[in-house]
Parts: structure tokens; C-alpha cells; sequence
């Protein structure tokens, strides 16, 4: 059998997102980008996520300002972008303009922007924030979904697994590839298996 | 500019770690697992994880008796299982014989058991249980981790991006590959990037 080698009790969940939230204050014009990689979903019906964020990230208050916040998905071209606005703050720069993205209104939402060239965004609004030691979560429903045109087929099927999304994998980011399978293929007949497994490939 | 389109709001944060969470309660011997990609990391100091659960699985009140639940995480090579372990209930099987795994003892746990063939595991202990609708957030302290051996170089570094572990994209399985950066690379001077980003070409 393998063996396990013991490390100190760490932030060890892995692969875990790595996506950019974009917010707005209610007194500031100014919009933020802040990049987390703590965050999670934490419910189907309805559809809520967790976002934690340390209370001296410039965000913090822009998001418990205006009880808004935006996840944006990142693909592996915007890997660099991810990185620098999760190392940079607020406070000096204004990320939009380093970055060259574009706010563009975000769905449903009154403050936060969305970011025009991530693959997709969820328009959320907060419904608490619990201190947990070193970062406050915020929990927010997910109140609106857009994602990119070009993420779709002719038929209407959306394609999320074709973007490259980013994850974090203990201090370096991947990108999501290769379908194993789809939910449930364990038990699939092999027509089935075979034929549902065959979208992917185009 | 691209366009986005409209999808009715949902659990659409991607990609999310698709685990093994392994638990034991204290009335029953027969420990189960339940795989779960409601889960996140939510706080770094001290570390805790979330893990979402419906009431009416059978891993629920198992942990929530126990208060204990170990998160395994799973490579490629073991996705047939994580999806199996995501449909079927331990009230029916014995999810360890019919997958054949191995329940180890979880370091610094008494009830939860481990998983020996996943590359790393987090022992966790629940603070806290919140209830959201159609789910129940544990939110588990991480009280000691273990990772395989095989994932660590001569020099001691850990080496977690070999391992292809898996995450869950809106219905599919896809495993982290390719590295694209490390935290902070886009600040990083040239002759460092280069220097760090050939430790994962190896």
C-alpha cells in the first residue's frame, strides 16, 4: 500500500477556482477586481456561493457596502490578469484599467460591475458574512448567469467544458481539461457512455 | 465585443473540487463515502473547508453524529469511483467493497476514516452546520493532513499538480493539467519565472 507522508494542517482543497470577483462601492465610483481562490458552492436550491476574503483586502468593504459582488470565471488566457489583480490592491490601482478589462453592468445587480471578457459571470447578492478567523465569508445567492455566446452550440448546449477554466492547486494555477466523464457515467450503458462522450470531443 | 447569454440562475461556479468526503458515525461500524463538489476552502488561519450536503443522504447524519468527515481528494485514475460514490447511497452498499477501496484511520480522528488510495486527505472536525434550503453547510476545521509520498521530490517539495486531480465543470469531470502559473508569476522577474516554471516540467 502507499504511503501518506503527514503536513501541517493546511488550506489543502484542491483543485479549487480561481476567479476574479468584481464589485463596487456605494460611496466610490471606482470598480475592484479582487482574485479568490476560496470559494465554493454551497447550495443548489437556490443557488448560493462562499467567497472569503480577509477584512484588510480593499474589497471587503466594497462588497459589505453594497451587498454585491460578481464571481467572473477565468480561462487560461486571462491567467495572467488573475494572478496580478489577486497580488496587487485596489487602493493603489485602478485593475480595470491595468488590466485593459472592461466593466460592463453586470445582470440584476445595481453596483457591481462584470467583467466583459471572462467566459462567464454570476450576479451575486449577499445574504451573510460570518468572521471565521483570518477571513470573513461571505455567502451570496446567485441571482443572474450570463456566459460568453461562443460557449454554446448550435443546439443550445453550453459548453463550459471547452473554456480552459483556471483552478488553483496549492500555489499554482491549472487549467481544467481533458472530460473523464459526466455525472452519473459510472452507471452508463456503453451506447450511451459512448454517444454522450463523443460531444466532448468535437 | 463578445456577447453573453441569459441562463436561468444556478450553481454555475466552475471548476469546484469533486472529492471523497469518507465519514463513520458513532451507532453504525460501516463507514461511507459521499462525493461531493459543494465543497470549498473557506479560511486560511484556521484552515476549514465547507462541504455541502442534502439532509436526506445517508452521509448526513453519519457526520453530523460523529462530527467528523475526512475530504479525500481524487485523481483521474480513481474518477470511475468518485462518480459512483456520487450516485449510489450507503444506505444500499458498502461503497468501500464495491469500489475497493480502503478505509485507513484518519490522522487525529477517532470515528471518520481515510482513504488509502486518493493522494491526499484532510482530516477535518465540524464547527459549525447551516442550514440553506436544499442543502446543509459543514463548515469543517482541518485538523491534520496527509499526503502520498509519491507526490514529494528528494528535496522535500510537494509536488500536488502531478497528481491530475479532479474537478467538477457544470455536469463534467475534468482533471487540473498544465501548469500556468504560480502565485504571483505575473510579477515575477523573467530568469525567476523561468527558473520556477521548469520545476513542474519535470
Amino acid at each position: 500500500m502507499k504511503q501518506f507522508r503527514p503536513i501541517d494542517p493546511c488550506t489543502m482543497l484542491c483543485p479549487v477556482p480561481a476567479v476574479m470577483i468584481s464589485c463596487r462601492g456605494i460611496t466610490e465610483e471606482k470598480p475592484n477586481i479582487i482574485t479568490v481562490a476560496w470559494a465554493g458552492t454551497v447550495n443548489t436550491t437556490p443557488p448560493m456561493v462562499s467567497v472569503s476574503i480577509r477584512k484588510e483586502r480593499y474589497s471587503h468593504h466594497l462588497i459589505q457596502e453594497s451587498g454585491e459582488f460578481v464571481v467572473n470565471l477565468v480561462d487560461a488566457a486571462h491567467c495572467r490578469e488573475l494572478d496580478w489583480c489577486g497580488v496587487k490592491s485596489g487602493r493603489d490601482f485602478d485593475k480595470f484599467a491595468e488590466m485593459k478589462l472592461t466593466a460592463v453592468p453586470a445582470a440584476e445587480l445595481q453596483y457591481a460591475p462584470a467583467i466583459a471578457e471572462c467566459p462567464a459571470y454570476l450576479s451575486c447578492r449577499v445574504k451573510s458574512v460570518t468572521e471565521l478567523g483570518s477571513h470573513d465569508m461571505f455567502i451570496g445567492e446567485v441571482v443572474a448567469v450570463r456566459v460568453q455566446e461562443e460557449l454554446f452550440r448550435e443546439d443550445g448546449s453550453m459548453h463550459l467544458e471547452k473554456a480552459g477554466l483556471v483552478c488553483y492547486n496549492h500555489g499554482v494555477y491549472q487549467q481544467a481539461q481533458d472530460v473523464l466523464g459526466f455525472f452519473g457515467y459510472s452507471l452508463a450503458r456503453p451506447e450511451v457512455l459512448k454517444k454522450r462522450m463523443a460531444q466532448y470531443d468535437r
